[in-house]
């Protein structure tokens, strides 16, 4: 167990054009970290890995703690968070503390902050069924859900620029409400009052799905950048 | 030890800008793999590893046998190929024969060609000092070296097109003559009678240097692909 090492199931760009098929089983993901975020087949809701246990906030806003099922792409890691102190303020001063934690753009790392958020908006995908549509057509199909003072743990991740082929380049973050009644990926908020912790790694693992021949015969070399953009903000 | 997986130390975004400090010890990169290829500090020669003995062709065109050092950018691997056949003719027919052989675009290979060369011409960059110049002006600074006729090994990867903030786009060859008098980066090559073999990675851990300030600093979030390009071809 390498707590420097991020693990990713699944590349960014293959989501693009719909390869929205669960390709790593849930419990194969988990021996790969205890936290992290990630989707499920269909992009069937939104995921948060803590503990190693899996939430997974469905379209309806329901939260589900899930054991089976096969994630297209996700991200985990072993929790060695270190404190970096107290944070509030909206999405953009927070993610510019965050950023300044971290001590540079040019890793990979995991940011959480746990506390109280005067706002928090999230989105969860609805399902998607065969045959898939693009990345950017599912953020037509999504439902936004708002809560105010709600208490819970931000999750997510720092991937630099460089990589936005294989990573959603800036923070991915993802959100879980402390009553477990509230969730998703995260679109805006403002934190009340919360501590941040962040883990930079050196290693970032990127695991591909051999077998699967959609997979392995998809025409993945287009410009795939602008969909990721317009789809992952 | 998992041969499914492709290390790699350092990230070609970062080259582009002149970050060629070396940041990996030799001795630290052959725990990783058996097999690969790099380069040194100052991009002084190219390196081609086999068996675990690295061999670095300088720009005189000498080639010498190191175990000291330290790699800017390098991958190995664990080898264990898996034979695919014959294989003849120009750079062109010979790569879409070796892509064939992949059976996709979409995961990261690594390729061999044992044989005999009709034609050979390979480059290595002379050794660059500080302050470093960026990628593409090294692209002026190198020596070209040309052989008829060459029995050697030819050596190197396959990056799906979605990495190339990491990793050269396509293959990334360098070449070893048996007798050990020639090699470099491969240019362009007529293979007149070889086998092929390949080794298709699942898994590509990306390890990048925590502690080089140079690079924690570095900006890196602009489009460095078309200066990419431009260097490595």
């Amino acid at each position: 167990m390498n707590n420097q090492l991020l693990y990713q199931h699944g590349t960014l760009g293959a989501l693009v054009p719909g390869l929205f098929q669960g390709t790593l089983a849930i419990g194969e993901l988990l021996k790969h970290g205890d936290t992290g975020i990630g989707t499920l087949t269909g992009l069937d809701g939104e995921l948060i890995i803590m503990d190693g246990v899996v939430y997974q906030v469905s379209a309806t806003g329901q939260v589900m703690v899930i054991e089976n099922g096969a994630v297209p792409f996700a991200n985990v890691h072993f929790a060695a968070f270190k404190s970096a102190g107290d944070i509030r303020g909206a999405a953009a001063t927070a993610q510019q503390q965050m950023l300044a934690a971290l001590g540079t753009h040019n890793l990979f790392a995991a940011v959480q902050v746990r506390g109280t958020f005067a706002h928090m908006t999230t989105r969860a995908v609805k399902a998607q069924q065969r045959p898939y549509p693009g990345l950017a057509a599912t953020a037509a199909d999504q439902a936004v859900f708002t809560r105010e003072q709600v208490a819970g743990t931000l999750l997510g991740y720092w991937s630099p620029q460089l990589y936005a082929g294989m990573a959603s380049p800036g923070f991915h973050l993802h959100f879980l409400a402390d009553d477990h009644q509230f969730g998703g990926h995260v679109l805006d908020y403002t934190v009340a009052a919360g501590t941040l912790q962040t883990q930079v790694f050196s290693d970032i693992q990127l695991h591909l799905p051999t077998a699967d021949s959609e997979f392995l015969n998809a025409d993945l070399d287009g410009d795939l950048l602008g969909d990721i953009t317009k789809a992952e903000h």
